[in-house]
């Protein structure tokens, strides 16, 4: 399974009561099927699902896989604190159609998650798994960190078959390149190291900034491709600026926010997580007009 | 609610299947409730909680409320990431007949939980719950902390009636005895630093040693409270060395493991946790013997 | 050597040229020497050493030996990153007449700084002095910690007779208590928790607050030796919020300038530290003032 | 000044007295001379001026200005704790001859050196020299980070060209390379990310492992250059995995052993810092085989 491209981490709208809107997540999927994204990430951080209800997944995986287009890969986020749970959740993507699942570690019990905790982990979901898994290390939610040695190590199982590195560790993608199995793909999680992740040979990216801005995204993955250089630069250094601002700085809650900006059903995150406060959204609108003027004036 | 004393973390026995056994939890809480233990807190960290399902939760509160003693004081550990699940599951504890809710912070969404999010989110749980919430932080799982501006501002809600802070930050305890409310009450969740909290102000700890060693730990309790400093300081030199080797460094598996050896049901833990080595299970048991060399020889 | 009590970790006065001022250091001594201090640090990191010329520090050296009262212990800071310069350093402390001699860990190449390291330098320069040596680990400024192995395997040297221990981790107090030889000596680097250390076996306190607030930082000591520890806890709480202001967040021009407001010759610090803003300044003032109103109030 | 192209950080040698060998020095020099190195920088982390006294640091400024061929450009680290040192140090690296100062951030007082205190240092430091300043993080060693928002500000100076960020966050170069001046000159400091640096619009590098595999290194900037992107990227590849065992793993004693088997006068550190053991010698010498067989077979 070819992972390259670039894919958004989907956000999960709410309606006014704070229930799905299975309508606002369909509005959203309808306008990325027009675009050149590789796929959808469904379940992902950026999706909330920390938040959701065992029922509420159910709901927005079957939701997106009716809703995405044709020829869209769908990566479904199943990890769980448990082994178990998460191969039963692993099971559940596939029976849905999903083409793989991206597995994020596990994370509470951190002073115990030593490195052979991971390989086991991840060694009996991709053993139980019929579709394929991709790691998944995110560690400004987590705390804890995949590395080199247990990333190389799991490439080589036949059903792993990738990464999501949101760490911004540029090097760990250069390292992980050189020790992998060939076919082992890399993708970053991270707006501002796309084009540095690309050089060091990473296949794509899974990106925040994406749901808001896949044009852009889209546009910075292509000109690299396409050897332009120059131009890639100066594009990936205007993403780096406007998701400092919109994805480290403000969180789910300033991405959803630049969505309504431009269109799409963005809305307010679930409890403990806030609203933005008056004063970030206008900052937020300023670093979204820097990156696209027209479309973020003409909201 | 006075919540002065030793509470033990309860830990959750499995079956050979690998599923709660409600007769290996009720056989440890019959031996707790001989002792001078305060009471019992159920779903802590070191009950596994995080990797329980919903229905696994219910009968380990159902099953320890039921096997209790009259008059042990009973804390339910309620905590989820989402402000409307804790407030679920703190109703649901308070339906049971717990006496308290001990409510672990949020912790995923680092980036984004400023305080501001923790002072919303534990008001809200406080405002719509029947029973006290004690605040509870446990850094070393999380990678959060609860900082004492926001626990002085929370300790005037009248519904959150004190804390368990597993940090070790001693310092902390001391800001938070000189700063919150009269009333509010401190709990050290490490049996490093009992006598020093105790100094500071606490009134008492919950400790995942005191699953294996419940009369070590009321002991070291009762020695401060009779004012026999120089035992007290003698006994928790000990615990801490024991605490170390047992708690920090094998955590659950080895809580477990000298659970076994002194004649409780540890048991193995669940994936991903993984059991302890051989090598593990040697030192552990030397450093359980040093603390009570009879006992642990007699297993 | 007993090392208990109380200890100022002496400030260095500056004069307008910028240059260190003899006559405002003594100024400051001969008032501490009215005090029940049990000594002075000299050219601590309070003392701004890592900022002062090889020459300065031997006239600092010599200025506080002639100042000092009898009676008084000396305790020379002379911590360098090389083991042959804090060997040269140490000796000429003792050859000025210093009672022991204060060594601050190498901090720089912390990735090559394993323990092996640390036990290789203290036990050089254990060697090579004719003077007690107490350790010195103070993390929020070096970046590195000795830990309770090291501490302890160090303690069995014959001239390394005890610890200033900075970082507030009372754990370490405890277990070093619990682990090293029997006239192995801690004492703390943190006002903040003073009390919890004494609870937990240490013998005293080096602090920068002592310079500003001695007969404070001695009362608190005093009642924790008369076994009054209501009122000791009591105090303890204050001293905690004061030096939170006035050394933590506001480090050593709060210090020297809350020396100012009580009489003694504070001055400004010396280049890259910053004066503190006239904000600063009255946040500190009232911090200060709440710990000793009139002190403060007359100044 | 033109920063562009790699620069080794240049080890101290010490004859078996443990003194500066001058003679050893210049072997390197003159055979450094020999390649396509940019220049060279003098009394960096890497040439253990943290351990090295007033005199040595003057004779070894003096010994490489004389070593270098002409066309070499000389960058001579002079930052300091103190300000007025770092002044000091800068004029005397002018007077020299030397091209441009590398002036690390103080780093000792971590709480009071916000960004004001970096802003402040910095611009003095430019205003007093007659020689262009290249700023210097390295947090590994530092435990502080320059970041983005100083490192533009910084930027506007006429007499700041440039930096030379250790930290291996590639997306500081990226937002760095967006919003400073348009003439500031990026370098890495990590062999791992040579090239996802330049992608990003980095001109160049200053590596310790630069001194022990010149022509590595410079062939790494060389492919990318000529935009022979798959060889580039293969070659970092190996260039990470030797740097990680190399210089993260063993540190400047692995960088002058690997010198010693390449034909350089590499030799011991200085104490603290310790020799290899027999055991890291192997390990290293196994990994700089797999970068270039034939030379350190040959040694």
């Amino acid at each position: 399974m070819d992972l390259s491209g670039i894919y958004p981490a989907l956000t999960t709208p709410f309606d006014t009561n704070g229930n799905f809107s299975a309508a606002d997540f369909k509005h959203n999927l309808h306008r990325y099927n027009q675009t050149d994204l590789a796929g959808y990430v469904v379940l992902g951080s950026t999706g909330e699902s920390v938040l959701l209800s065992d029922k509420e997944m159910e709901a927005i995986l079957a939701t997106a896989k009716e809703a995405a287009a044709p020829g869209k890969r769908l990566l479904a986020g199943t990890g769980a604190e448990s082994t178990a749970e998460t191969i039963a959740r692993t099971k559940r993507a596939a029976s849905l159609g999903y083409h793989a699942a991206l597995v994020k570690t596990p994370y509470y019990y951190k002073p115990a998650y030593k490195p052979d905790v991971y390989l086991a982990h991840y060694r009996a979901v991709a053993d139980a798994s019929s579709i394929p898994i991709v790691l998944y290390s995110v560690p400004q939610f987590t705390g804890v960190s995949l590395e080199t040695p247990e990333i190389v190590a799991l490439s080589e199982h036949p059903n792993i078959i990738g990464m999501k590195d949101s760490s911004g560790v540029v090097q760990r993608t250069v390292e992980v390149v050189a020790g992998a199995s060939d076919d082992f793909q890399m993708l970053t999680g991270s707006a501002s190291v796309v084009v540095p992740c690309l050089s060091a040979g990473a296949v794509g990216a899974i990106l925040a900034l994406a749901s808001a801005f896949p044009e852009k995204c889209v546009a910075l993955y292509q000109l690299y491709r396409q050897r332009m250089y120059e131009q890639a630069r100066e594009l990936q250094g205007k993403l780096a600026v406007a998701s400092k601002r919109v994805v480290s700085e403000a969180g789910i809650p300033g991405v959803k926010f630049v969505m309504d900006l431009r269109g799409y059903r963005g809305g307010n995150p679930r409890a403990p997580l806030l609203p933005l406060s008056e004063s970030a959204k206008t900052a937020i609108t300023k670093a979204a007009a820097s990156l696209e003027p027209a479309a973020v004036g003409a909201s």
